[in-house]
């Protein structure tokens, strides 16, 4: 078969979370004979304070074809809106280039925002990976609005296809498949070095091989500017239990600086010496963290659906993820430090949960690209209650 | 009351015909004692080809308190994309400084996407008109996007209202006011001098007071490339029927070169006296003019909706406006040649249709000045679904 | 010699103009065994209301490698500054992509200054053709801005480099190689349709095998605001003379719409039967017509320039070329319309002029591709006189 | 006097040296009856990264009248040119809404030249403050482009006025006036708290009561990806002296990263007890540091300029300021470990230096303001050769 028939899709990646869920996909795409695999990283994929995760996947054996450079620094509300104009203006120059024929993105993100509607306004198809959760922060109005531009639906559980349908998709277009992490998380060992952390970040010498807790906390974009009360509550909690603690920094959403200050001010005016802060991990040796530690602590979306592969308890604090689905093995607290310390302490007590298939069961890669192959691109949507 | 606790209502008028339909809502919320009303004028509002409606604003009594230059020249679906980004970046400055408590916008265009996103994510709360109707074009899904990120719905029939609920909105924040446009359509007159159209434009003498042709046809962004052909259609058409005939040019739209390409070589190679091409007309006398028409022929949504409040016969060439709501005065046609005219004469000969309340009673203003008086503003939106 | 030793020379084409006098130098590029040429066309050399010059291009046998839609509509000077910020940001994006080992910009216009600075910070050397030139307008300021970017200078005339030298250029960097229009102008015939006004554009019918002036008058965007009067006077006096008269639009300068508009509102309310208005004219029949009119009147630096190589009599208009050198054959008037219809009266019936010698041989295509090919890249520049 | 008639000053700071700079003139301006001060921070002054500097204008009493956010994230060529680009863009929107009757510029970064363009398109005259200088880096080409686009220029040295006149400049627009940062520095005392570097920053407990060095290294952007390497001989020859060193990071130029890189990698393997790093000081702080430190080390242009107010010993390592004018302070190494080491023992042998004149008396706050009162606005410039 020649290239000039190949089916070209795009796959746009905004950040390493991103990549996490998206290599088994890219993988399954790469591999298929009808299916031709492009790939831009944007955002935080290409920057160096953030790990600089484009290099992860051109290791990982993917050419990179675009590039698209969109964060106007500030990190607070209006950066946040300029950053989404530039991604747009970026992203067509980009699509006009690469010309393809389905751009494929995942979830809730500004920056995967713009390049939907840049993608929607140059009618080009979009398919869309995890739309129909629900959460809180800005992120809640971006992946339904994106659901509006979006073609052919990808959803991680059956809640979220129904949603999907609900919200006026046509069902011929919406599909249940998964979460692609699943379809590695599922058989993944968790052999890590014992200097894993110690090389990586600073702070407290903490091995991966004895019980440690995980901690991802986001600001919450639509409660900006109560970032840093939060996390001071949730380092005071941490600080009392002064368990071993490896914490990643937040990513780049309007309030990070919040959360930043925060981490540094406590570290200068208390003995932290259960703190161990990282930049980033690559997605691989995140997930068998995420698989080992002894609780997951924090807001990532990564914590709610990742951990239902594997059973790890998971401390839900406030309401970035509010609504979103969830295993048995997580529980939700407000952000005030007596509740988190009880929920981890219960947490602990209970110890690991049976493996979940909330969110799926590992084949939702080949699930993807089935449907890709078998998708017939069309430009114009419509609302499907009017055909009903 | 002091001007301190007055609620900051921010306005965003992106073309004309946003403005024919808001005037009676500015009035409105400009002559209450509890709101401030705001005007940000966008996009074509401001520029010389179309018009200009920014200073119709300020002609009748409005301040102009912010302007956005947005469009990058062009017309195609490159630049589109490129004018919605630029739009973003800049609307997000004059939000910022203008600090509105709330944005107002109304209906699908990508400008007030661009508006919409700005204020979505600097947590400012949006208030929608006209979402939950259904239409062809990229308008369609970026009115259900739009919806996505609004915080109080104001729909303009009761349908709309009720796709609206339906698609995940809160009850309590969705409201079928009418289109504002009745509110003085329904009272207007129709005298209009002898040389209205021959002062302004260009081509044969027409007079308002005798029969004429009211013609609008914008581009299909998602069928970009047939434009061309369409409005060759059309142009034959009416040529063969030779009525006197009044054309308003397209919109900025994808493809608006393509139409205007062909209305250019139609009157180079043919007699074209039954032709008089108009840039734009000031709302008022735009909607005289549609109150008064033999027929209005094209895809403006102008023509289906405020079509209702006067009756109107109306053609509707196309898939611009495929799935909206209209009342019996309407016929749709593909665009054919053939179809057109014996479309034109059935409604000729059938003359004009009873008013009809299908896009409300005339007291939309009213309604919403009441809503967003008892608005309490919120930022962090949740599917509906989630809490069902 | 294979591909990977080429020097990539990028040739950055902004208007119909710039394309008139950089072809002969893009052919001799292409046809040379060291250079590699890549195009990118930018600004209004893609627009259908200017021509869309980039088609001429392609026809005329080159690639168009990338395209910059750059000009944000309003034709103001808040326009006009952010139509450059956009076209940095899109130029920096086709550079990054392209690759070139050197740019080749000419003139002065914002659309150049733009590509100039992407290349600039980029590390990429640039090469300006037409520095070290004086005028009025911005351009006068832009153009040594882009010379204090530019890393190798081809000036048109002796006095030119003396210029760029005595700004503290590098000698060894600063060559005297005329204006490359000449290379073709020089030979070309005067052989044109009966036609061809006709064919294009609107207004008296005109041919170019009888005498007819030629006009061209562009804003003075230091002096905006003035332009609508200064338009007026020039059409009073041509009024007066009623000579056959073909005038090309303006450009896209903040101004140009009091231009437009001063032409429309003239039209309306005179007997224009001596005026013919055209868009644009491709390149090659833009010279004919300039070497064959009986007057070329207005402000184009082409007719400055060019006209040096027919001995075209030329009146110039007000301030805009200010200072730029200019053979025996131009007259300058201040914008009045009596000034203007005794200097036309003048220049009539002197008749044409000898050709001269002040803007080159007809030979600046090899002299350019000659010292490209020894040009050694680099990035330091360094203000000369530090050096001494 | 009333308002109306004061003659707007905007004031535009880009990063904490230019404010460094300008108090004093921004002082003096808002103490005059005829002028109103108008301030922008833009680029780095609103960065919590670079610490705010935005926050110490407003302690100072001064208002911030526009913020203008333009840092595209990554500091490599490409995102640097971007900047430019949105910075551009953003200041004229700025410089609309606080409609100035002169923008008040000083130095060579690319977020200055953004405004200087913004400025100039708009026909609004520009004051450049520091023009004339020669150095290495882009910022030279950046310099001397604005140079072209400004119409009253304050040199801080003879030769620096010299070289502005012999650009083309007309001389009745060029006054030396010296460097404003003298006006402050002279009179400047040396009191500094004992835990004033341990409060901030990180690393080895330094005194700034006992004998210390101070290090700013920024990259050189148009030798772009030799800036780590040269970071390393840098630090090498530090450690090897180990004598208690200050370091404040540098710049957000491209290349900062790959700074940044080398002194993280550096500290993890070597024992670095004798460095302390530091985001960044407030002005007048900083001031007090230079005067007081035992050497100063680098390639910052506030070593050269502002240590000749004191005497203090510098080291310039590498091109960065390659031609500046400097007092007998100074020694310039190449980036290599030996000689630095060398120059180094050398410098403190030597001790303090007499102060020097060469940057002016200490009155220059009061000689721009002078010339400001007298200016009157224009807009054209003109190449100066052309008029003799």
């Amino acid at each position: 078969m020649s290239n000039i028939e190949l089916k070209r899709v795009c796959v746009v990646l905004v950040d390493r979370a991103n990549y996490g869920r998206m290599h088994t996909v890219m993988r399954a795409i790469q591999e298929d004979d009808s299916l031709k695999l492009v790939t831009v990283c944007a955002g935080t994929m290409l920057l160096e304070r953030f790990g600089q995760a484009e290099k992860v996947v051109e290791k990982d054996g993917f050419n990179v074809d675009g590039k698209v450079y969109l964060e106007v620094e500030g990190s607070i509300p209006v950066t946040m809106a300029k950053s989404i104009g530039l991604g747009i203006i970026e992203f067509s120059t980009e699509f006009q280039r690469l010309q393809p024929d389905i751009v494929l993105l995942i979830g809730d993100r500004y920056e995967a925002l713009a390049a939907a509607i840049a993608a929607a306004y140059m009618n080009i198809p979009i398919a869309h990976i995890q739309g129909g959760e629900v959460s809180g922060s800005i992120d809640e109005s971006a992946r339904h609005a994106i659901t509006k531009f979006a073609h052919i639906h990808f959803a991680a559980t059956e809640r979220s296809a129904n949603f999907i349908k609900r919200m006026g998709e046509k069902k011929d277009f919406v599909f249940n498949v998964g979460c692609p992490s699943g379809d590695y998380i599922l058989q993944l060992d968790t052999d890590l070095p014992d200097d894993l952390f110690n090389k990586a970040g600073v702070g407290a010498d903490i091995s991966p091989n004895k019980p440690f807790f995980l901690v991802i906390f986001h600001p919450v974009t639509t409660d900006y500017g109560s970032e840093r009360e939060q996390t001071e509550e949730l380092l005071s909690a941490l600080n009392e239990l002064a368990h071993p603690t490896v914490w990643i920094w937040p990513n780049i959403d309007a309030g990070s600086e919040g959360i930043a200050k925060a981490i540094r001010v406590f570290r200068e005016h208390h003995d932290s010496s259960w703190l161990h802060l990282i930049k980033n991990l690559d997605p691989i040796t995140f997930q068998k963290c995420l698989k080992k530690t002894a609780c997951a602590i924090g807001n990532s979306s990564s914590f709610i659906r990742d951990s239902t592969f594997s059973g790890t308890p998971v401390i839900l604090i406030g309401k970035r993820q509010i609504g979103r689905e969830h295993g048995e093995n997580l529980v939700s607290v407000a952000p005030f430090k007596d509740e988190i310390i009880s929920a981890i302490n219960n947490q602990i007590q209970y110890g690991r949960y049976p493996v979940s298939s909330l969110y799926g069961d590992g084949n939702a890669s080949k699930y993807i690209v089935e449907k890709l192959k078998e998708f017939k691109p069309y430009s114009q949507k419509i609302l499907h209650y009017a055909l009903e």
